[in-house]
Protein backbone atom coordinates (compact mmCIF):
# COMPACT_ATOMS: atom_id res chain seq x y z
CA UNK A 1 0.00 0.00 0.00
CA UNK A 2 1.60 3.42 -1.31
CA UNK A 3 0.58 6.09 1.38
CA UNK A 4 1.09 9.60 1.31
CA UNK A 5 1.01 11.72 4.70
CA UNK A 6 0.45 15.38 4.28
CA UNK A 7 1.66 17.20 7.47
CA UNK A 8 4.72 14.83 9.36
CA UNK A 9 4.05 16.39 12.93
CA UNK A 10 3.21 14.35 16.42
CA UNK A 11 -0.25 12.47 14.48
CA UNK A 12 1.04 12.16 10.85
CA UNK A 13 4.67 11.14 12.12
CA UNK A 14 3.66 8.52 14.60
CA UNK A 15 0.94 7.05 12.20
CA UNK A 16 3.69 6.54 9.86
CA UNK A 17 6.03 4.84 12.04
CA UNK A 18 3.58 2.77 13.02
CA UNK A 19 1.67 1.80 9.61
CA UNK A 20 5.44 0.63 8.14
CA UNK A 21 6.16 -1.74 10.80
CA UNK A 22 2.99 -3.30 11.02
CA UNK A 23 3.32 -3.96 7.28
CA UNK A 24 0.13 -1.67 6.34
CA UNK A 25 2.25 0.70 4.70
CA UNK A 26 5.06 -0.40 1.97
CA UNK A 27 5.91 3.62 0.09
CA UNK A 28 5.25 6.41 2.39
CA UNK A 29 5.53 9.78 0.92
CA UNK A 30 5.98 12.70 3.00
CA UNK A 31 4.26 16.49 2.32
CA UNK A 32 5.27 19.51 4.52
CA UNK A 33 4.87 23.14 4.40
CA UNK A 34 7.61 23.23 6.77
CA UNK A 35 11.11 22.14 5.18
CA UNK A 36 12.60 21.19 8.46
CA UNK A 37 10.27 19.34 9.49
CA UNK A 38 10.35 17.17 6.18
CA UNK A 39 13.89 17.09 5.93
CA UNK A 40 14.07 15.79 10.49
CA UNK A 41 11.13 13.29 8.42
CA UNK A 42 12.79 11.98 5.37
CA UNK A 43 16.45 11.75 8.33
CA UNK A 44 14.58 9.88 10.52
CA UNK A 45 12.83 7.66 8.64
CA UNK A 46 9.47 8.09 8.67
CA UNK A 47 9.38 9.08 5.07
CA UNK A 48 11.08 7.48 2.10
CA UNK A 49 10.94 10.49 0.01
CA UNK A 50 9.37 13.84 0.38
CA UNK A 51 7.69 15.96 -2.61
CA UNK A 52 4.75 18.19 -2.82
CA UNK A 53 0.90 17.20 -2.61
CA UNK A 54 0.03 16.55 -6.52
CA UNK A 55 3.04 13.99 -7.09
CA UNK A 56 2.07 12.25 -3.71
CA UNK A 57 -1.62 12.28 -4.35
CA UNK A 58 -1.24 11.02 -8.00
CA UNK A 59 1.09 8.64 -6.48
CA UNK A 60 -0.66 6.65 -3.47
CA UNK A 61 -3.74 4.67 -2.18
CA UNK A 62 -4.41 6.46 0.58
CA UNK A 63 -3.76 10.39 1.54
CA UNK A 64 -3.53 11.52 5.15
CA UNK A 65 -4.12 14.68 6.05
CA UNK A 66 -2.58 16.08 9.12
CA UNK A 67 -2.10 19.11 9.09
CA UNK A 68 -3.95 21.86 11.68
CA UNK A 69 -7.46 21.67 10.88
CA UNK A 70 -7.56 25.22 8.92
CA UNK A 71 -4.93 23.76 6.93
CA UNK A 72 -7.30 20.93 6.18
CA UNK A 73 -10.26 22.92 5.37
CA UNK A 74 -8.20 24.58 2.37
CA UNK A 75 -6.84 21.55 1.18
CA UNK A 76 -8.83 18.45 1.57
CA UNK A 77 -11.19 20.11 -1.45
CA UNK A 78 -8.53 20.29 -4.09
CA UNK A 79 -6.86 16.94 -3.01
CA UNK A 80 -10.28 15.21 -3.37
CA UNK A 81 -11.03 16.36 -7.31
CA UNK A 82 -7.44 15.12 -7.85
CA UNK A 83 -8.90 11.44 -7.16
CA UNK A 84 -9.27 8.60 -8.95
CA UNK A 85 -9.21 5.41 -6.95
CA UNK A 86 -7.68 7.12 -3.85
CA UNK A 87 -8.65 7.65 -0.47
CA UNK A 88 -8.57 10.48 1.49
CA UNK A 89 -8.78 11.12 5.09
CA UNK A 90 -8.05 13.61 7.48
CA UNK A 91 -7.44 13.58 11.97
CA UNK A 92 -8.75 16.53 12.41
CA UNK A 93 -9.94 18.08 16.50
CA UNK A 94 -13.55 19.09 14.92
CA UNK A 95 -15.64 18.15 11.57
CA UNK A 96 -18.67 19.89 11.25
CA UNK A 97 -17.25 22.66 9.20
CA UNK A 98 -14.66 20.59 6.87
CA UNK A 99 -18.09 18.20 6.31
CA UNK A 100 -19.88 21.01 5.18
CA UNK A 101 -17.08 22.38 3.48
CA UNK A 102 -16.72 19.04 0.98
CA UNK A 103 -20.64 18.33 0.59
CA UNK A 104 -21.18 20.12 -2.47
CA UNK A 105 -17.62 17.99 -4.16
CA UNK A 106 -17.76 15.08 -6.78
CA UNK A 107 -15.35 13.62 -5.00
CA UNK A 108 -16.93 13.55 -1.51
CA UNK A 109 -17.28 9.84 -1.17
CA UNK A 110 -13.81 9.01 -1.52
CA UNK A 111 -13.10 10.92 1.34
CA UNK A 112 -13.29 9.70 4.96
CA UNK A 113 -13.76 11.78 8.25
CA UNK A 114 -11.87 10.95 11.09
CA UNK A 115 -10.24 11.76 14.49
CA UNK A 116 -7.98 9.78 16.47
CA UNK A 117 -8.57 10.36 20.15
CA UNK A 118 -4.91 10.42 21.19
CA UNK A 119 -2.53 13.20 21.17
CA UNK A 120 0.29 14.85 23.66
CA UNK A 121 1.28 18.03 24.21
CA UNK A 122 4.12 18.24 21.56
CA UNK A 123 4.15 18.76 17.67
CA UNK A 124 6.78 18.46 15.29
CA UNK A 125 8.24 14.57 13.73
CA UNK A 126 10.21 14.53 16.57
CA UNK A 127 7.59 14.33 19.11
CA UNK A 128 6.44 10.76 16.57
CA UNK A 129 5.62 7.70 18.78
CA UNK A 130 5.43 3.91 17.57
CA UNK A 131 2.10 2.29 18.68
CA UNK A 132 0.85 5.03 20.37
CA UNK A 133 -3.03 4.58 18.89
CA UNK A 134 -2.77 1.19 20.51
CA UNK A 135 -6.35 0.60 22.04
CA UNK A 136 -7.18 4.28 21.76
CA UNK A 137 -10.70 5.30 20.47
CA UNK A 138 -11.15 6.83 17.20
CA UNK A 139 -14.17 8.20 15.43
CA UNK A 140 -15.23 8.11 11.94
CA UNK A 141 -18.01 10.32 11.38
CA UNK A 142 -20.93 10.62 8.24
CA UNK A 143 -19.34 7.27 7.42
CA UNK A 144 -22.91 6.85 4.68
CA UNK A 145 -21.13 10.01 2.64
CA UNK A 146 -17.99 7.60 2.21
CA UNK A 147 -18.47 4.93 -0.85
CA UNK A 148 -17.87 1.68 0.79
CA UNK A 149 -14.50 0.73 -0.62
CA UNK A 150 -13.02 4.14 0.84
CA UNK A 151 -14.73 3.63 4.39
CA UNK A 152 -13.57 -0.38 4.37
CA UNK A 153 -9.77 0.78 3.66
CA UNK A 154 -9.96 3.48 6.30
CA UNK A 155 -11.20 1.14 8.62
CA UNK A 156 -8.42 -1.40 8.24
CA UNK A 157 -6.38 1.23 8.59
CA UNK A 158 -7.29 1.76 11.67
CA UNK A 159 -7.76 -1.88 12.79
CA UNK A 160 -4.09 -2.10 11.97
CA UNK A 161 -3.10 0.74 14.28
CA UNK A 162 -5.30 -0.93 16.85
CA UNK A 163 -7.59 1.58 17.50
CA UNK A 164 -11.28 0.69 18.61
CA UNK A 165 -13.70 2.78 16.05
CA UNK A 166 -16.64 4.85 17.17
CA UNK A 167 -19.33 6.23 14.17
CA UNK A 168 -21.46 9.12 14.89
CA UNK A 169 -22.28 12.51 12.65
CA UNK A 170 -20.12 15.57 12.53
CA UNK A 171 -22.40 17.11 14.39
CA UNK A 172 -22.12 14.95 17.37
CA UNK A 173 -18.66 14.59 17.49
CA UNK A 174 -18.09 18.55 17.73
CA UNK A 175 -20.50 18.38 20.75
CA UNK A 176 -18.56 15.17 23.02
CA UNK A 177 -15.01 16.77 21.72
CA UNK A 178 -15.93 20.48 23.37
CA UNK A 179 -16.12 18.42 26.76
CA UNK A 180 -13.72 15.20 26.38
CA UNK A 181 -10.56 17.17 24.94
CA UNK A 182 -11.47 20.89 24.11
CA UNK A 183 -12.49 22.31 27.93
CA UNK A 184 -9.58 20.56 29.41
CA UNK A 185 -7.08 22.23 26.99
CA UNK A 186 -9.09 25.87 27.84
CA UNK A 187 -9.01 24.99 31.92
CA UNK A 188 -5.22 24.03 31.39
CA UNK A 189 -4.14 27.75 29.55
CA UNK A 190 -5.87 29.40 32.02
CA UNK A 191 -4.39 27.48 34.77
CA UNK A 192 -0.74 28.12 33.72
CA UNK A 193 -1.76 32.02 33.21
CA UNK A 194 -3.19 32.28 36.62
CA UNK A 195 -0.19 30.80 37.92
CA UNK A 196 2.13 33.07 36.07
CA UNK A 197 0.35 35.74 37.21
CA UNK A 198 -0.15 35.45 40.46
CA UNK A 199 3.10 33.47 41.53
CA UNK A 200 6.28 36.00 40.70
CA UNK A 201 8.75 33.55 42.24
CA UNK A 202 8.80 31.16 39.16
CA UNK A 203 11.29 29.38 41.12
CA UNK A 204 8.98 28.51 43.91
CA UNK A 205 6.62 26.68 41.21
CA UNK A 206 9.29 24.69 39.55
CA UNK A 207 10.60 23.24 43.16
CA UNK A 208 7.43 22.87 44.46
CA UNK A 209 5.41 21.33 41.13
CA UNK A 210 4.03 18.28 42.27
CA UNK A 211 2.22 15.72 39.87
CA UNK A 212 -1.10 16.79 40.61
CA UNK A 213 -0.32 20.75 38.95
CA UNK A 214 1.96 18.78 36.43
CA UNK A 215 -1.19 16.59 35.28
CA UNK A 216 -3.62 19.12 35.00
CA UNK A 217 -0.68 22.21 33.56
CA UNK A 218 1.07 19.66 30.97
CA UNK A 219 -1.77 20.77 28.39
CA UNK A 220 -0.81 24.11 28.66
CA UNK A 221 1.97 23.35 26.54
CA UNK A 222 -0.12 22.84 23.29
CA UNK A 223 0.45 24.29 20.17
CA UNK A 224 -1.83 27.35 19.33
CA UNK A 225 -1.19 26.98 15.79
CA UNK A 226 -3.13 23.86 15.95
CA UNK A 227 -5.56 24.85 18.78
CA UNK A 228 -6.26 28.38 17.90
CA UNK A 229 -8.66 27.23 15.04
CA UNK A 230 -10.00 23.81 16.79
CA UNK A 231 -11.15 26.40 19.31
CA UNK A 232 -12.51 29.10 16.84
CA UNK A 233 -14.20 26.27 14.75
CA UNK A 234 -16.01 24.58 17.74
CA UNK A 235 -16.89 28.15 19.46
CA UNK A 236 -20.30 27.41 20.22
CA UNK A 237 -20.27 23.83 21.93
CA UNK A 238 -16.98 24.76 23.88
CA UNK A 239 -18.66 28.18 24.78
CA UNK A 240 -21.50 26.28 26.26
CA UNK A 241 -19.27 24.08 28.38
CA UNK A 242 -16.92 26.80 29.13
CA UNK A 243 -20.55 28.47 30.32
CA UNK A 244 -21.18 25.58 32.84
CA UNK A 245 -17.85 25.44 33.74
CA UNK A 246 -17.17 28.64 35.28
CA UNK A 247 -20.60 28.15 36.53
CA UNK A 248 -19.10 25.44 38.61
CA UNK A 249 -16.52 26.92 39.88
CA UNK A 250 -18.27 29.48 41.22
CA UNK A 251 -20.32 26.72 43.04
CA UNK A 252 -16.47 26.05 44.73
CA UNK A 253 -16.46 29.63 45.52
CA UNK A 254 -19.31 29.92 47.26
CA UNK A 255 -18.77 27.23 49.53
CA UNK A 256 -15.27 28.93 50.61
CA UNK A 257 -16.56 32.31 50.80
CA UNK A 258 -19.68 30.73 53.00
CA UNK A 259 -17.98 28.12 54.65
CA UNK A 260 -20.82 26.05 53.68
CA UNK A 261 -19.05 22.62 54.45
CA UNK A 262 -22.35 20.21 53.56
CA UNK A 263 -22.41 21.85 50.49
CA UNK A 264 -18.77 21.30 49.35
CA UNK A 265 -18.92 17.80 50.52
CA UNK A 266 -21.63 17.21 47.71
CA UNK A 267 -19.60 18.96 45.25
CA UNK A 268 -16.80 16.49 46.03
CA UNK A 269 -18.95 13.64 46.25
CA UNK A 270 -20.19 14.68 42.94
CA UNK A 271 -17.19 15.30 41.10
CA UNK A 272 -15.55 11.56 42.70
CA UNK A 273 -18.10 9.99 40.54
CA UNK A 274 -16.40 10.25 37.58
CA UNK A 275 -14.37 7.37 38.73
CA UNK A 276 -17.86 5.59 37.71
CA UNK A 277 -16.40 6.55 33.77
CA UNK A 278 -12.83 6.87 34.10
CA UNK A 279 -11.63 3.02 35.86
CA UNK B 1 14.81 3.99 65.28
CA UNK B 2 11.38 3.16 66.45
CA UNK B 3 9.01 4.85 64.61
CA UNK B 4 4.87 5.25 65.15
CA UNK B 5 2.86 6.60 61.98
CA UNK B 6 -0.23 7.84 63.20
CA UNK B 7 -2.79 7.83 59.79
CA UNK B 8 -1.72 4.66 57.60
CA UNK B 9 -2.75 5.70 54.48
CA UNK B 10 -1.43 6.62 51.48
CA UNK B 11 1.41 9.08 53.07
CA UNK B 12 1.84 7.09 56.23
CA UNK B 13 2.43 3.36 54.14
CA UNK B 14 4.18 4.54 51.50
CA UNK B 15 7.14 6.44 54.30
CA UNK B 16 6.38 3.50 56.15
CA UNK B 17 7.55 1.00 53.01
CA UNK B 18 10.52 3.29 52.21
CA UNK B 19 11.55 3.47 55.91
CA UNK B 20 11.51 -0.32 56.21
CA UNK B 21 13.23 -0.77 53.00
CA UNK B 22 16.41 1.85 53.62
CA UNK B 23 16.78 0.25 56.79
CA UNK B 24 15.70 3.75 58.27
CA UNK B 25 13.11 2.37 60.68
CA UNK B 26 13.84 -0.49 62.83
CA UNK B 27 9.95 -1.00 64.13
CA UNK B 28 7.23 0.70 62.77
CA UNK B 29 3.91 1.13 65.41
CA UNK B 30 0.70 2.04 63.90
CA UNK B 31 -2.40 4.20 64.69
CA UNK B 32 -5.17 4.19 62.92
CA UNK B 33 -8.89 5.75 63.36
CA UNK B 34 -10.07 2.86 61.23
CA UNK B 35 -9.88 -0.37 62.24
CA UNK B 36 -10.09 -1.71 58.72
CA UNK B 37 -6.95 0.25 57.89
CA UNK B 38 -5.21 -1.14 60.75
CA UNK B 39 -5.69 -4.62 59.82
CA UNK B 40 -4.71 -4.17 56.34
CA UNK B 41 -1.84 -2.05 57.26
CA UNK B 42 -0.63 -4.98 59.56
CA UNK B 43 -1.44 -8.12 56.76
CA UNK B 44 0.75 -5.64 54.20
CA UNK B 45 3.46 -5.69 56.50
CA UNK B 46 3.30 -2.02 56.60
CA UNK B 47 3.55 -1.41 60.16
CA UNK B 48 4.88 -4.28 62.63
CA UNK B 49 2.04 -3.89 65.79
CA UNK B 50 -0.60 -2.06 66.25
CA UNK B 51 -1.76 0.22 69.16
CA UNK B 52 -3.16 3.27 70.95
CA UNK B 53 -1.87 6.57 70.36
CA UNK B 54 -0.24 7.07 74.18
CA UNK B 55 1.30 3.70 74.02
CA UNK B 56 2.67 4.32 70.28
CA UNK B 57 4.52 7.98 71.60
CA UNK B 58 5.78 6.32 74.84
CA UNK B 59 7.38 3.54 73.13
CA UNK B 60 8.76 5.44 69.83
CA UNK B 61 11.75 8.01 68.18
CA UNK B 62 9.68 9.65 65.56
CA UNK B 63 5.80 10.10 65.46
CA UNK B 64 4.80 11.04 61.92
CA UNK B 65 1.09 12.42 62.22
CA UNK B 66 -0.47 11.20 58.63
CA UNK B 67 -4.01 12.56 59.51
CA UNK B 68 -6.24 14.89 57.77
CA UNK B 69 -5.34 18.17 58.35
CA UNK B 70 -8.05 18.49 61.07
CA UNK B 71 -7.10 15.72 62.95
CA UNK B 72 -3.61 16.19 62.92
CA UNK B 73 -4.84 20.37 64.59
CA UNK B 74 -6.82 18.26 67.28
CA UNK B 75 -3.92 16.08 68.30
CA UNK B 76 -0.49 17.29 67.82
CA UNK B 77 -0.93 19.46 71.13
CA UNK B 78 -1.54 16.14 73.05
CA UNK B 79 0.88 13.87 71.41
CA UNK B 80 3.47 16.99 72.32
CA UNK B 81 2.77 16.94 75.94
CA UNK B 82 3.39 13.38 75.87
CA UNK B 83 6.96 13.80 74.54
CA UNK B 84 10.21 13.37 76.10
CA UNK B 85 13.10 13.15 73.95
CA UNK B 86 10.30 11.97 71.02
CA UNK B 87 9.90 14.22 67.73
CA UNK B 88 6.47 14.53 66.32
CA UNK B 89 6.49 16.29 62.61
CA UNK B 90 3.14 16.15 60.79
CA UNK B 91 2.95 15.61 57.08
CA UNK B 92 0.05 18.08 56.16
CA UNK B 93 -1.33 20.28 53.09
CA UNK B 94 -1.49 23.48 55.10
CA UNK B 95 0.59 24.89 57.87
CA UNK B 96 -0.51 28.23 59.38
CA UNK B 97 -3.24 27.21 61.47
CA UNK B 98 -1.30 24.22 62.64
CA UNK B 99 1.37 26.07 63.74
CA UNK B 100 -0.68 28.89 65.54
CA UNK B 101 -2.15 26.41 67.40
CA UNK B 102 0.67 24.76 68.94
CA UNK B 103 2.41 27.82 69.05
CA UNK B 104 2.20 28.16 73.14
CA UNK B 105 2.50 24.53 73.78
CA UNK B 106 5.45 24.27 76.10
CA UNK B 107 6.97 21.06 73.93
CA UNK B 108 6.90 23.49 70.52
CA UNK B 109 10.32 22.77 69.99
CA UNK B 110 9.58 18.77 69.87
CA UNK B 111 7.56 19.67 66.74
CA UNK B 112 8.95 19.88 63.08
CA UNK B 113 6.22 21.01 60.32
CA UNK B 114 6.60 19.33 57.21
CA UNK B 115 4.90 18.80 54.44
CA UNK B 116 5.86 16.35 51.23
CA UNK B 117 4.89 17.33 47.55
CA UNK B 118 3.63 13.89 46.57
CA UNK B 119 0.11 12.00 46.27
CA UNK B 120 -1.96 10.30 43.97
CA UNK B 121 -6.01 10.65 43.78
CA UNK B 122 -5.99 6.96 45.84
CA UNK B 123 -6.26 6.58 49.69
CA UNK B 124 -6.19 3.68 52.09
CA UNK B 125 -2.80 1.49 53.12
CA UNK B 126 -3.14 0.08 49.83
CA UNK B 127 -2.63 2.53 47.49
CA UNK B 128 0.97 2.82 49.39
CA UNK B 129 3.77 2.73 47.19
CA UNK B 130 7.81 2.22 48.08
CA UNK B 131 10.49 4.72 47.10
CA UNK B 132 7.25 7.27 45.94
CA UNK B 133 8.82 10.45 47.50
CA UNK B 134 12.59 10.16 45.37
CA UNK B 135 14.01 13.19 44.14
CA UNK B 136 10.23 15.20 45.13
CA UNK B 137 10.14 18.16 47.06
CA UNK B 138 9.19 18.84 50.94
CA UNK B 139 9.16 21.71 52.80
CA UNK B 140 10.03 22.55 56.17
CA UNK B 141 8.30 25.27 57.87
CA UNK B 142 9.28 27.62 60.84
CA UNK B 143 12.16 25.69 61.38
CA UNK B 144 13.54 27.96 63.79
CA UNK B 145 10.64 26.59 66.26
CA UNK B 146 11.95 23.25 66.46
CA UNK B 147 14.96 22.55 68.74
CA UNK B 148 17.92 21.54 66.53
CA UNK B 149 17.90 17.89 67.36
CA UNK B 150 14.89 17.72 66.22
CA UNK B 151 15.11 18.95 63.31
CA UNK B 152 18.07 17.24 62.39
CA UNK B 153 16.38 14.08 62.95
CA UNK B 154 13.71 14.50 60.21
CA UNK B 155 16.15 16.15 57.47
CA UNK B 156 17.49 12.77 58.06
CA UNK B 157 14.49 11.31 57.59
CA UNK B 158 13.71 12.81 54.69
CA UNK B 159 16.90 12.39 53.20
CA UNK B 160 16.72 8.74 53.33
CA UNK B 161 13.04 9.21 51.59
CA UNK B 162 15.02 10.68 48.76
CA UNK B 163 13.70 14.10 49.03
CA UNK B 164 14.87 17.82 48.46
CA UNK B 165 14.58 19.54 51.27
CA UNK B 166 13.27 23.25 50.99
CA UNK B 167 12.47 25.53 54.03
CA UNK B 168 10.00 28.53 54.11
CA UNK B 169 7.76 30.02 56.91
CA UNK B 170 3.69 28.34 57.38
CA UNK B 171 2.49 31.65 55.80
CA UNK B 172 4.94 31.40 52.53
CA UNK B 173 3.84 27.95 52.44
CA UNK B 174 -0.12 28.30 52.48
CA UNK B 175 0.23 31.09 49.62
CA UNK B 176 2.36 28.58 46.87
CA UNK B 177 0.26 25.80 47.80
CA UNK B 178 -2.67 27.29 46.79
CA UNK B 179 -1.41 27.62 43.13
CA UNK B 180 0.45 24.65 43.13
CA UNK B 181 -1.93 21.89 44.19
CA UNK B 182 -5.11 23.63 45.64
CA UNK B 183 -6.35 25.30 42.66
CA UNK B 184 -5.40 21.60 40.18
CA UNK B 185 -7.76 20.37 42.44
CA UNK B 186 -10.59 22.26 42.25
CA UNK B 187 -10.37 22.87 38.41
CA UNK B 188 -10.04 19.26 38.17
CA UNK B 189 -13.30 18.94 40.73
CA UNK B 190 -15.23 21.47 38.83
CA UNK B 191 -14.11 19.66 35.03
CA UNK B 192 -15.74 16.61 36.47
CA UNK B 193 -18.98 18.09 37.69
CA UNK B 194 -18.95 20.21 34.24
CA UNK B 195 -18.78 16.95 31.93
CA UNK B 196 -21.30 14.67 34.26
CA UNK B 197 -23.86 17.80 34.37
CA UNK B 198 -23.70 18.76 30.49
CA UNK B 199 -22.82 15.21 29.07
CA UNK B 200 -25.61 12.55 29.45
CA UNK B 201 -24.07 10.27 27.31
CA UNK B 202 -21.90 8.54 30.31
CA UNK B 203 -20.73 5.65 27.44
CA UNK B 204 -19.15 8.29 24.94
CA UNK B 205 -17.00 9.79 27.59
CA UNK B 206 -16.50 6.30 28.43
CA UNK B 207 -14.91 5.35 24.52
CA UNK B 208 -13.95 8.90 24.03
CA UNK B 209 -11.95 9.65 26.84
CA UNK B 210 -8.06 10.58 26.43
CA UNK B 211 -4.68 11.26 27.69
CA UNK B 212 -5.63 15.26 27.76
CA UNK B 213 -9.21 14.35 29.68
CA UNK B 214 -7.90 12.07 32.16
CA UNK B 215 -4.75 13.60 33.10
CA UNK B 216 -7.07 16.92 33.70
CA UNK B 217 -9.92 15.20 35.60
CA UNK B 218 -7.51 12.37 37.62
CA UNK B 219 -7.60 14.63 40.39
CA UNK B 220 -11.44 14.88 41.23
CA UNK B 221 -11.19 11.26 42.27
CA UNK B 222 -9.64 12.68 45.08
CA UNK B 223 -10.98 12.09 48.84
CA UNK B 224 -13.91 14.38 49.76
CA UNK B 225 -12.76 14.04 53.30
CA UNK B 226 -9.04 14.74 53.19
CA UNK B 227 -9.29 17.80 50.83
CA UNK B 228 -12.26 19.40 52.44
CA UNK B 229 -10.63 20.67 55.50
CA UNK B 230 -7.79 21.20 53.22
CA UNK B 231 -10.17 23.89 51.47
CA UNK B 232 -11.84 25.50 54.65
CA UNK B 233 -8.15 26.06 56.23
CA UNK B 234 -6.53 27.83 53.54
CA UNK B 235 -9.61 29.65 52.01
CA UNK B 236 -8.43 32.89 51.79
CA UNK B 237 -5.07 31.99 49.25
CA UNK B 238 -7.59 29.24 47.51
CA UNK B 239 -9.81 32.38 46.93
CA UNK B 240 -7.61 34.56 45.43
CA UNK B 241 -6.32 32.53 43.23
CA UNK B 242 -9.59 31.18 42.34
CA UNK B 243 -10.99 34.65 41.43
CA UNK B 244 -7.92 34.87 38.98
CA UNK B 245 -8.55 31.46 37.42
CA UNK B 246 -11.90 32.88 36.76
CA UNK B 247 -10.93 35.82 35.60
CA UNK B 248 -8.37 34.00 33.16
CA UNK B 249 -10.89 31.48 31.99
CA UNK B 250 -13.16 34.72 30.87
CA UNK B 251 -10.64 35.83 28.60
CA UNK B 252 -10.88 32.91 26.63
CA UNK B 253 -14.83 33.11 26.72
CA UNK B 254 -14.36 36.68 25.59
CA UNK B 255 -12.13 35.44 22.58
CA UNK B 256 -13.99 33.28 21.65
CA UNK B 257 -17.24 35.33 21.81
CA UNK B 258 -15.53 37.98 19.93
CA UNK B 259 -13.54 35.97 17.65
CA UNK B 260 -10.22 37.88 19.10
CA UNK B 261 -7.64 35.40 17.21
CA UNK B 262 -4.86 37.71 17.87
CA UNK B 263 -5.88 37.89 21.78
CA UNK B 264 -6.23 34.10 21.77
CA UNK B 265 -2.96 33.82 20.52
CA UNK B 266 -1.68 36.17 23.40
CA UNK B 267 -3.03 34.01 25.73
CA UNK B 268 -1.96 30.84 24.50
CA UNK B 269 1.56 32.19 23.64
CA UNK B 270 1.59 33.52 27.54
CA UNK B 271 0.53 30.05 28.57
CA UNK B 272 2.96 28.21 26.83
CA UNK B 273 5.44 30.01 29.15
CA UNK B 274 4.44 27.50 31.75
CA UNK B 275 7.07 24.63 29.78
CA UNK B 276 9.98 27.43 30.86
CA UNK B 277 9.44 26.36 34.49
CA UNK B 278 8.40 22.86 33.89
CA UNK B 279 10.81 21.01 32.50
Amino acid sequence: MRIAIIGIGLIGGSMALTLRERKFAGTIIGVDANPEHAEQALEMGLVDEVTNWHEATDRSDIIIVATPIDVTEQIVPGLLLRCRHQVVMDVGSTKKNLCATISNSPQRSRFVATHPMWGTEFSGPQSAISGAFDEKATVICDQDQSAPDALNLIEQLYQVLGMNIIYMSAEEHDVHVAYISHISHITSFALANTVLEKEKEENTIFELASGGFESTVRLAKSNPSMWIPILMQNKENILDVLNEHIAQLRKFKACLEKENYTYLSELINRANEISRILK
